[in-house]
């Protein structure tokens, strides 16, 4: 790879929104880091520019084929000013099993890192220092090349956008009421289920719409083979505290390999918290809640790290959790691995990642 | 809708390529149809402009969740320089399918018809009049806002592009050699097997690229809940002649209803040959071919039309059918279709829809 990074700062920055109108992925920073692929050169001219728009052939390969892939961290700044990232090197170790997955060309890890530091130490000022809030980091690939073949593109574009976020949490954490999705089907194995992959979404957006009809705020999907066996909730994995024994479903290969999931696991084990990695049934996890022994339930993710979960619906079966609050090991995951990714709590795990300029 | 289409002609016109050198999806027409849709407002701003790049933000949402739905159709031009289509009221209407299952916006179909009538009228000395010449043409829609929820997005665009293409078999029709996949699942019930959506298509490069590393051209699909039940293969659909009868997959809300397939069946009806729409296991198709019962096969799709195969391996199990030369119904089929298509012969269903200025 010719990985020599260029940086070339912009003169127009934009005006930064206010800290309390933040909201999700909606405000993008004034720089972006891009990088191209061609047959035969491999990765090239890796650069950051002013954050601009993509311009891209009609028939390029990712509108038709959706080789597309892509990946979610965060940056957190601290009282200090100090400016952490958490476990990059996994985003972008699981970015090249995504991109193995669509056909698509691997990356260099250690350079992604390397790069992604840089980035953010430029656009530094962005990320926002209130409670709860951070710079969140999308990371993607797109096949470039305009041809209708069914085949695997022969250029792709990389890109690294910035999107300072406010709390996921504004009003306190709350928990949220999921819907048992027995109709739609988020992946099967043999699949791209545990590829972080765009076409994965888009084909989830209707249950979800349906769900919110119903007025649940999320959906728990089930296996694509038997429609009986939980895999993730929305797009977080889930956890379920079961009589002072934690379960989460083992990845199977049709779900997401979190990164939160994998710190919950190994948090937990740390704390000497029991941790099962099991094929959970939804029949089995009622049975648990018909004998009390639920106490409760969460999902992990980037976005939220941890969400609780108040209110489980399968097939009209209501599940309250913990009495829709928050319940205390919930919080002590959350607490934890908040106060690590800022830098507030001891990091025994090296997990948080700090960028100096 | 704002259903007032515009029309702005290119003044620089590209040169044509050579009529021995179009290859399929490779070379682009003078102009393209482009429409916006807001929500809100609905879709608006149909044009036809000269053909040019998309400028889209980094975070727009196609790139990152896959809101992605497409079509292919062909336009024919004869001898005598009429041009026509082949039932494209069916693209529009399988693309409002996709639509929808993908959270998206729907289209005035009898709009779109008539809108791409007029596209291919102002690009019409660009279709290709050379035998099994045609001009692919392209639909797709996207989705546009930046935004990194993972919602539907609330703006798409929809562009159809235009593509000259060689004969799919230009040096006579060959039969096909495919391997039956075992691991990789295109598809699963209560997933988007049946629309026509982006992420379809990368998830099944891999196995693709697999089969051509094993010698085999292509894949058979298998159902993702048993991995027995054969769908679709390649990008096509499955037709087997058994015994006089032809098979091919029910529809199960997996495969793509392709609409080459339906218009085979139609046609096989009208010649009073036997037609089983079921769920055709490979072992069954085995037994068949052991007993000498299975006589010819082919896969159905816009680019090859009818796509003869000579060589099926399952599992180790190789399966050289009728000798691995085309069939004759196979050969009958193809020359009733193209003839059809080209206007060359009669089109007693009312499929060929002539395009004049």
């Amino acid at each position: 790879m010719e990985c020599q990074l260029t940086i070339t700062r912009t003169e127009q920055k934009k005006e930064k929104p206010a800290s309390d109108k933040l909201g999700f992925g909606v405000h993008f920073t004034d720089h972006m880091f891009t990088m191209d692929y061609t047959e035969g050169k491999g990765w090239h001219d890796p650069q950051i520019v002013a954050y601009s728009p993509l311009t891209l052939d009609p028939a390029a390969m990712v509108f038709h084929y959706g080789q597309a892939v892509f990946e979610g961290l965060k940056a957190y700044r601290n009282q200090e000013g100090k400016v952490r990232l958490f476990r990059p090197d996994q985003n972008f170790k699981r970015m090249n099993r995504s991109l193995e997955r669509m056909s698509m060309p691997l990356i260099d890890e250690e350079f992604m890192v390397e790069a992604l530091k840089q980035l953010v130490a430029v656009d530094k000022e962005w990320i926002p220092t209130e409670s709860g809030q951070s710079l969140y980091i999308r990371p993607f690939v797109i096949a470039t090349e305009p041809c209708f073949g069914v085949r695997a593109s022969h250029t792709y574009k990389l890109v690294i956008v910035l999107s300072p976020v406010g709390a996921y949490y504004a009003g306190g954490m709350q928990p949220v009421k999921i819907y048992v999705e027995n109709n739609y089907v988020r992946a099967v194995r043999g699949g791209t289920g545990n590829a972080k992959v765009a076409g994965n979404y888009a084909g989830g957006l209707k249950a979800q719409v349906e769900a919110k009809e119903k007025g649940y705020e999320q959906v728990l999907w089930l296996d694509g083979v038997e429609n009986k066996y939980i895999e993730e909730v929305g797009s977080m994995n889930v956890f379920f505290k079961v009589k002072g024994e934690v379960w989460t479903p083992a990845l199977n290969g049709s779900i997401l390999e979190g990164i939160t999931r994998d710190s919950t696991i190994q948090l937990l084990k740390d704390w000497g918290i029991p941790v099962v990695e099991k094929r959970i049934s939804m029949e089995d996890l009622h049975t648990a809640y018909v004998n009390g022994e639920l106490e409760e339930a969460f999902g992990t993710g980037t976005a939220a790290v941890i969400s609780p979960v108040g209110d489980l619906n399968w097939n009209g079966h209501q599940m309250i959790i913990n009495g829709e609050k928050t319940g205390e090991l919930t919080t002590r995951l959350y607490d934890t691995m908040t106060g690590i990714q800022y830098g507030e709590r001891e990091d025994k795990f090296g997990w948080s990642v700090e960028v100096t300029e």
